[in-house]
């Protein structure tokens, strides 16, 4: 018999030394210290919380039907939260989509997951937003593909090089946010969506949309979802994170039959199914309260945050800095001169107390040295004025510096 | 341009088309009609969850916390249920674990799913107990290993056996469930675990210790843990979902600190954290709950369902069939002679009303076609009895035919 030393390191798999150590981890390490204006979160905001309708939601379940709330249930998820979610997209965005199409998710994260399960083999082609999610990127990683990061403009994704990527390298599939997208705000015209369209339709390709935050909308009107214009093509994900709670962890996918057998699958061995009680909370929740007043609330707020930090930035920021005008979501996205190093401002930023994510983490090949992204979620207008002007100070003596 | 048609099934990853529809999963939807006495299932029994308790937990934390209850948290898991984890591993077993060697999950299923995303390559060994969990199997079927099954004795895994196959492969890891084996209900000996350390301590493998069911004891003594004899060697999962309460999801991976870095880089790309409102009703409910006397009042419920089952199966099945005898847990096994048709007995007994899952599933190398797994926690004793009778009337029917 040979014995071979115990080296657990030599025992990873190739998938999981291949990612690197998340940076964004790092940094929000860093800004949990509670004197600290931070912009780096990527959180909705408590305040919004149905505490006391969950609450209420969670007694009736418990109430009415205990024993079952508490058991194991389907891997496809409670049926009357999907017939709920199928009505919604119905009523709320004239999709037809049925009750069997959707699969409840450990919120929007494990949708991307099973993705990369169901899709995805080592060297396979993916297009993504250049700077795409990160959350995406990490999760997608798993599954060792070739990211191809295509860039977005104000008016969305760059259909001209969409198409161009297509054509050279055919990839499995494109991952888009094309509302309010995290990391920068922006979200695709109706045009945009209608050229990605005439680009993609009938190639053999999959579009993922994630849409987390569609339903945040404070100003402009909604576009339609590219599940419109792509049908069986497409993969969408929904949560209920940022219209409920992210606590609960509950999102979903919808695809089209014969995807689903493979989703349902994946999912299966991925944790049986998603937590049931959190599941029957949620649609007792959404029985019981007016969720679209809700969203509204949320929405509300979030534009008089997004309007005191774009006008913040207005007022303090140097002129060299572009930033994007969300109209809905979370976040604003800042674009430095080519020469700024968002890294290194961050270790000057910290020192005054102020945090944001600098903009590389985001960018598949690397590049956006000069970006950041800034939630604007997480704080009161007061704050966020009190952080954009501390930031724009540090900006007007760091910039020489660098230039 | 040239446009390839969409052709969704031309898409799918090579992982996703090698998992063939679950057997289980198709007989569990013929099973679920109320008139059948079932065996088949898997589940722990409703009677018993806290549903009273559970309610007054959730009430607690949404009161007294319910805004960070509902937020995202951290990847890790609750930082209190981890070290109630920790603290009750020493208490219980003398295992020194530390809380920031425990990830909260998804049940254990999502334990399995990390350990694939964490270990396996393409074509890397597994050894894994012949039969095995099917959960386990589909789970890492996902990561495409070689599996190789090893024999189970009436005192666990057949050490030899175990041992001749690390000197031919060399596994990276050995998938183990020593306490009450889904589909067995066979347990280690304290003397097998000796051996097992013997055959494997300090070899370049790990061991995944999973052990969902080892507190529910109505017989015998407890073994120490496999993490006992190979400490940084093993990987342990736990679960609440049989001493607790399964719909909500929570078990955990106990892993040595250069692992749990990567369980949780592959844990944030699954799912990002675990229901954090379910973990804190967890944590809440095991604070103010006596869940020592709870898991003894669940375990002598199913020694007496046991009872009835091992009584029963004595009293009617022929002389030929062989079953386990378990000292906890939740399922009986059945080994009938070599060529009995366990699949064709299947269809019998359906017919007459009563279900249980044929064995093969469970074999790696698609062997026991003889052999029956029987569920004793989900049925009264008098219903076992009815079950069993039934059984045993049809077996001797059935038995001369396939003679």
């Amino acid at each position: 018999m040979t014995t071979q030393a115990f080296t657990p390191q030599s025992l990873f798999s190739e998938r999981i030394l291949g990612v690197p150590t998340s940076f964004i981890r790092e940094i929000l390490k860093v800004t949990v210290q509670p004197d600290i204006i931070s912009f780096a979160g990527g959180l909705p905001n408590p305040e919004f919380f149905p505490v006391e309708a969950i609450q209420q939601a969670s007694d009736t379940v418990l109430t009415k039907d205990g024993k079952t709330a508490l058991q194991y249930s389907t891997t496809e998820g409670y049926l009357p939260l999907r017939e709920y979610i199928s009505a919604r997209y119905k009523s709320h965005q004239g999709l037809d989509i049925a009750p069997d199409e959707i699969l409840i998710t450990g919120g929007s994260q494990q949708a991307i997951d099973l993705v990369g399960k169901v899709f995805l083999n080592k060297g396979d082609v993916v297009a993504i937003e250049k700077p795409g999610y990160l959350g995406s990127i990490q999760s997608l990683s798993m599954y060792q593909p070739n990211f191809q990061g295509v860039n977005l403009t104000s008016e969305g994704v760059d259909v001209e090089e969409l198409e161009a990527l297509y054509d050279r390298t055919n990839p499995k599939m494109f991952c888009a946010i094309p509302n309010f997208q995290n990391p920068t705000g922006l979200s695709y015209t109706e045009r945009t969506r209608e050229r990605v369209a005439e680009a993609l339709v009938g190639r053999n390709t999959i579009v993922i949309e994630d849409d987390p935050y569609g339903e945040l909308r404070f100003a402009g009107t909604r576009s339609k979802s590219l599940k419109h214009y792509f049908g069986a093509q497409c993969v969408l994900f929904g949560s209920f994170s940022k219209i409920a709670a992210p606590g609960l962890r509950l999102g979903w996918v919808v695809a089209p039959k014969p995807m689903m057998e493979k989703f349902v699958i994946a999912k299966q061995a991925s944790d049986l199914h998603t937590n049931f009680f959190a599941q029957r909370v949620m649609y007792q929740y959404l029985l019981d309260n007016d969720i679209d007043a809700h969203i509204k609330r949320i929405s509300e707020a979030y534009g008089k945050q997004r309007d005191a930090m774009v006008q913040a930035i207005e007022e303090f920021f140097p002129a060299e800095a572009r930033s994007t005008k969300p109209e809905g979501g979370m976040f604003v996205w800042i674009t430095m001169p080519e020469n700024f190093s968002a890294l290194k401002f961050f270790d000057v930023a910290i020192k005054q107390k102020v945090a944001f994510v600098p903009g590389t983490p985001f960018f598949v090949d690397g590049s956006g040295a000069n970006t950041m992204r800034l939630n604007y979620s997480g704080a009161s207008p007061e704050t966020i004025r009190e952080g954009i002007a501390r930031l724009g100070k540090l900006m007007e003596e760091f910039m020489p510096q660098v230039a």
